[in-house]
């Protein structure tokens, strides 16, 4: 029968023992019962095991569990259930990893990745840039003419706040149509390719229907928050007959980084979310308004990119306080596979947003 | 204009100051854009406000922000995003509890909560009981009879693991019309009524289809677990023209609950599920395999229960390791209005199913 692995980073607390916690995560994540009560088929077929424990300091320990695929059958949100349903609830049990390759066929991954979008924004070495539509509360026409600037100075991807919704303000259809318009008109001015993502978060009854909107009235990718949808909702999107890009971003997921438990951050945002479909991932930079640290932002582009994860690469994409004078440094650290997303940084240039977004590109194109 | 609050438990790192930390919660939650770089319309219309800090020891403080209702219109995904969204990336920042009267229309509240269910069940004043079906991996018929057993023995409802879901040994369909029945044969021999409550957890296109489904095949509620499909999913079966109750389910839900972020634990279950449609919401008793304090749970139950909230009352639903030998002590922290959900204690119950059932009705009917 078949079975696949889930690893976590386990902490015994004050008085646990290891062996006791590994089999309770086991069983608490299948049967949910004690092995005292299990028959023998259960306990064969569709009950939790314990695979490996390996201590790496003194109250931490690496545990393999194994778990049938039939429990799961294919079914994504019955695959959360079983990666961190009730243990979610316990303390001390961390996800770090799990073997891909016995499911993968589960899962979409990315549509495009690191490779497709690079081809259909010919861009082949460089890292990428993005930034965002801001502040809510804007007109369209507002919006539009910050697309044109940025679009018109060299930002390739410039996408919504992730809080523009479909406000009075600035509804999603009409704002689609402009924007996208808006960074067409720049890129036949400059002869560049850039993208306009709109933000197609909503009840997840709708958000196809945005999706398939966003293509229809002329955007290039889409902007997603996947836990605030459900994450199966962005597989869906991957998986359908839609061809854009996702941009997934990390609203309403930071709780899932506990020091001690939910997810470690390069399996939440590197590894899950690619699964998941995303081509590109947005998390909040080392050193900005946010408190990740570098090695957690290294983990996640490490794991975003590994070439042994057998889906697409997906596209880093650090923000949340990024300074575009920085992006040389950051450049060094990160590589060329990567976009990054620069807000504030942009808005509040002396001389305006072209200009900004000029001095960007003329970086990330080592011209300065 | 039209205004809401949040309210937050700040907790501030060393060298932070309330009086920041408090301004950037409300611009993160709205505009995302310092205040030097905002005009003063969006100033007054969309950027959100301070409205209060009061100090409750060294180092928390609560703070009131409150937002433009146009921020949201309605739309429930993007209120979980003003409430939670970016924030739920920093430390030190807890939801604790949100003006409801002023936005009480967006939200369907439960359909039947605890004076709809207490009527259709035909139980007055006394907590209900509730089991679940496990383990994962019996037939439709093994189900089937431990439905017949628990609902002859007098448990008032029944419903599925959270794990199970369509996998091959029990498809829903025919595991939602075989339990149905059973249990409708046991009410017909006892004459007391008893409901099954099959998961309807699964991708979030297709929970609404299941939803009905259960109604179509006999099913009296369903199980629901929010996290999972997103929060949204749940206020739409809500307010759907299919006619049961839900229980919530937790999982997945864990991690929102930080010492020092996310939600409070009776603001998650207790107020925000209920404004979300829940009928029931589980959560994991004090004492059991989980670790809530009786502090946590009594929050959660009079959270549910709050006549000022402006829905209908939910059922809060302790579990997750309950003793049936314990509940007179239970019913004396908690009172009447609760649901007690034990699984373990009465599958272990050496006179089996049927025996641990009588029991635990003679005790909530004060018959022992």
């Amino acid at each position: 029968m078949s079975r696949f692995r889930i690893e976590y980073l386990v902490t015994c607390l004050a008085g646990e023992e290891i062996e006791k916690k590994a089999v309770g995560i086991a069983l608490e994540q299948s049967v949910e019962l004690p092995l005292s009560v299990l028959n023998e088929w259960i306990k064969e077929n569709t009950a939790g095991r314990v695979e490996s424990i390996k201590q790496t300091s003194e109250k931490t320990y690496l545990v393999e569990c194994s778990y049938a695929t039939s429990l799961v059958d294919g079914d994504l949100t019955q695959f959360l259930n079983v990666l961190l349903g009730n243990i979610s609830l316990k303390p001390g049990i961390q996800v770090i990893n799990a073997d891909w390759e016995r499911i993968e066929t589960w899962f979409p991954g990315p549509r495009f990745g690191v490779d497709g979008v690079r081809v259909n924004l010919g861009i082949q070495e460089r890292p990428l840039s993005c930034s965002a539509l801001k502040p809510i509360g804007f007109t369209i026409d507002q919006l539009a003419d910050l697309c044109f600037q940025f679009a018109v100075g060299g930002i390739d991807l410039i996408k919504d706040d992730h809080g523009i919704a479909d406000q009075g303000h600035a509804p999603f259809i009409h704002r689609t149509k402009a924007c996208s318009e808006a960074v067409r008109n720049a890129s036949e001015l400059t002869g560049k390719p850039a993208w306009y993502l709109p933000n197609i978060t909503t009840k997840p009854s709708k958000v196809l229907d945005r999706f398939r909107q966003a293509e229809d009235f002329g955007a290039q990718g889409v902007l997603l928050s996947p836990q605030l949808c459900g994450l199966e909702t962005m597989a869906e999107l991957a998986a359908s007959d839609v061809n854009l890009p996702i941009m997934a971003h990390p609203a309403f997921s930071g709780t899932y980084l506990g020091a001690t438990n939910g997810f470690s951050h390069s399996f939440l945002y590197g590894t899950l979310w690619r699964a998941f479909g995303a081509d590109f991932v947005i998390y909040p930079n080392n050193g900005g308004r946010f408190l990740f640290t570098l090695d957690e932002c290294i983990g996640i582009n490490q794991a975003a990119l590994d070439p042994l994860v057998p889906f697409a690469r997906t596209f880093p994409t650090p923000g949340g306080g990024l300074d575009r004078n920085q992006l040389p440094e950051w450049q060094k650290k990160y590589g060329n596979d990567v976009v990054f997303l620069m807000g504030a940084s942009l808005y509040s240039h002396p001389e305006g947003i072209k200009v900004a977004s000029k001095e960007v590109l003329a970086i990330l194109e080592n011209k300065i």
